[in-house]
């Protein structure tokens, strides 16, 4: 299982740094600039978790596979970015993936680490949705999982599912599965219907200050 | 003692959720949104503060108290956000109060952690700015304690008070009470008299680079 | 050695803050916001890299000189601003000798972490470049560092050059200088010749959504 979970973290990071250098080039950044965005979008919630949980240095930073991949497909989005937005469809089936195992393999990191079945699924989902956050404070809008489609929440049920099993001590690697597909499915799910969380009523218009 | 910090930092927690999950249903954003901008404002300060004493994983994240405030007060600012929208008095009121409770409590487990007199009170001033400046960062704009009303300068005065009663080896409780009552009623007095910082003259206009 | 290392960095950390705080006062922040402008500027980058490594609570914080520095630092700028203005290139060589000193401190202290040779220079980057992010998140706009001339491909240089001098097990000092100079020349030749890195050729105009 341990190895199943590598591979898939790997598939993931590559899908994620794909994504956020896709994003650098559309925003005319520098090679730097998509490089830092890729290395940013896949590893900043793995980064993150590994702070939270006192898990230093942060295996993104001890394990040379990460940066060969995050550093790979940064160069590959910036070679070929126009033939890569026409793999639209495939990328978002690939992030969706990536998402449902960074949500799952955080949540088992967590949970090793002494955090408790009410917390772990939230770093779960962190691990999730911390790249993509990073990734849009650093071009300076409002990470788009503040507004999208079910995203996170499609992370946070994956995770549940994992810290569930865990409370009830069934056998890691079926629920592993089984929260990472729930995860998978209902981010498909939602991108295909236009799932979307509801938004508040309008309140009236005021000003901005806290 | 503990006890008297530990209900107001519990109080401090749930006003300065609702404060960040009113910003977001201001900002359109859906109800996870709303429930991140709740979790960011309320925790983000504190949840820095122990990553910078070395003190993982944070309180914020092990005792189900916090998450379940938060999560209350998003869920209410979610809810009924225009019977809110009355209440900003109130809630700048209490607010100032999570300030000042955040601030005093900050500085005093730095002091614990061993960090010198000097910084102690910058952690708690962190501890009490933090949420709000990450709440800002994630709406893309430039944070609100930058440039309004006397805000971390009341936080700062009252964690002094306990970092230099911790230095006189003054009583704890006594010093903990006034350090948090100067940062309130300073907050509240800069708020009904406009009190300001400074700001520079203007200098020449420029180009933005570095 | 660190004497000289601890000496520019004090110089380093002083210019960053300079250079923060200034672009606070051009941002019409108050007395307060230009501050956290220059700490954040000087100390972020050190900062995370401590995070990182798992070296907490960080030295920017228990060492009194570091706040002495950039609090000095950021009232000079608050006070003489247009002044300072007119000495654009000095303060850009001081910022690129700061540069130079950051990467490769941050890099001979991510190796005593016990960093391997390929993640200690992205860490000693971060040293150098993390300020400056910070800085320009906290203004709501995107990190210079990320589309600007060589910047951060100056402080990998150097401070690759310290990590591969640690594999080959070479005599300290000469190398430490010999980055920080490497770093310090290519910054300076990228000012004055216009050097970028190369963009990406323009992707078809597309929806923002990742």
């Amino acid at each position: 299982m341990q190895n199943l979970i590598l591979h898939l973290d790997l598939i993931g990071t590559f899908v994620f740094a794909l994504s956020g250098a896709m994003l650098g080039v559309r925003h005319r950044l520098d090679l730097f600039g998509v490089l830092v965005l890729a290395f940013a979008t896949a590893s900043a919630g793995g980064i993150l978790r590994d702070l939270l949980i006192g898990a230093t240095p942060p295996a993104a930073l001890h394990d040379w596979r990460y940066p060969a991949i995050w550093i790979s497909a940064g160069l590959i989005a910036f070679a070929w970015s126009p033939w890569i937005e026409r793999l639209h469809q495939p990328v978002r089936v690939f992030d969706a993936l990536g998402l449902a195992v960074f949500a799952v393999a955080g949540t088992d990191k967590a949970l090793g680490a002494g955090i408790g079945p009410l917390m772990a699924p939230c770093l779960g989902m962190l691990s999730g949705i911390g790249g993509g956050m990073l990734r849009d404070v650093l071009l300076a809008r409002v990470p788009l999982v503040l507004h999208a489609e079910l995203y996170a929440i499609a992370a946070l049920a994956g995770a549940s599912v994992v810290a569930i099993g865990s409370v009830l001590q069934l056998p890691p690697v079926p629920v592993t599965v089984a929260g990472a597909a729930l995860c998978f499915f209902l981010r498909l799910a939602a991108l295909r219907y236009g799932w979307h969380l509801p938004k508040a009523l309008q309140a009236p218009p005021g000003d901005d200050a806290a």
